[in-house]
């Protein structure tokens, strides 16, 4: 997502610090001494505003959600929809830092599942490696990951999703479950919407696929 | 595909023995043999009146083809297409076989192409062990193919997709390309039609996946 640049932005998130993580290296292996709980941690990776680690929070108590996004101009959205709604929640946290390094910011197996949502297309042949579905981001995500730990894919993208679908298989992830409209399926009901997909749906099928790191739980 | 009965499919067909075969036990391990070369051997598997394997068949005389259908009154509309174009086509045979039974009629490794075209979806999940995308299908299909053998599959229907993709996935084949939308996708314009994908093409996306026994080729 692209948002203008604000100034202000680390400021803002410096003034959130109960909620907002800049330094995630300092709670590797301490995620769930700092939730306080030994909860499942499900991360959400480019969360953008917020929408959907924020609604997730909320439903799902029993979880602890982590925020991640690489830009804090991008972060202060997901700040300032919190504060206005007055919605502190104890089980999310959000926090700076770049797909690729999240082996910093995790012991192994650290986390139960990672939510991909609506990722950077990055369409040109020669960005593949930028994908966050591509190999060496598949390598990371299965280091955090906890052995039946979970990735969700959902985009709107049919070129990242055709991607993703092959790199996924081709790295040995185990499918649980794939939807090609999901908007228009049933069993889907409890979908929670990023604000991206709020916007675009209208337009085009919701692709989404869950797999899991083993094929027996 | 439904099609009344023929009460004259089986006379039809027995005075094409030329290109029609009835009895498939006896060739196997002898097509090549049958064909009077050693080109690869590629099969449709429900070929339907046979618009697909016909053009297949002209295209590549490299390549030696086979269409299987399992309905007499199906495949005389394959052989009247055939006879109509005056097109005896020396590396194109009609098999009268059933999915399920193809181990009796092909060697372990006789095959090096399987395509599935729109196949019979199923919808019922009671009906799952029909498809021809599920576990007891791909055995037979394993144990006909080469090592580097390939199954493509090519819908329209949404929920065969998806539940092809898991199955194919969890059965351990290996993915070579996804498209989602056949007709308006780059690199696909060797596609070709079969006569149902011609006349429900405008009504929404052609699926297709190619997948090999083997990652390493």
């Amino acid at each position: 997502m692209r948002l203008r640049n604000n100034p202000k932005a680390n400021d803002i998130l410096a003034a959130h610090d109960d909620m907002v993580v800049i330094d995630g290296v300092q709670y590797k292996n301490q995620w769930h001494k700092l939730f306080g709980n030994n909860h499942p941690i499900y991360i959400e990776i480019g969360m953008g505003k917020g929408d959907f680690i924020i609604e997730n929070a909320s439903r799902y108590p029993e979880i602890n959600f982590i925020g991640i996004e690489k830009f804090p101009s991008v972060m202060v959205g997901a700040v300032k929809k919190i504060d206005i709604q007055d919605n502190h929640l104890p089980n999310l946290k959000l926090l700076k830092a770049d797909a690729i390094s999240l082996r910093d910011v995790f012991e192994k197996g650290e986390v139960n599942r990672i939510y991909l949502n609506f990722s950077d297309p990055w369409p040109k042949k020669r960005h593949t490696k930028r994908r966050l579905t591509s190999p060496a981001f598949l390598e990371v995500f299965q280091d955090i990951l906890v052995l039946d730990g979970e990735l969700i894919l959902k985009t709107d993208n049919r070129s990242l999703f055709e991607y993703s679908l092959v790199s996924f298989q081709n790295f040995g992830l185990y499918f649980e479950d794939v939807c090609l409209d999901l908007h228009h399926s049933e069993g889907y009901e409890d979908n929670i919407q990023t604000e991206y997909e709020r916007k675009f749906s209208p337009f085009g099928p919701i692709y989404q696929i869950k797999t899991r790191l083993k094929g027996d739980k």
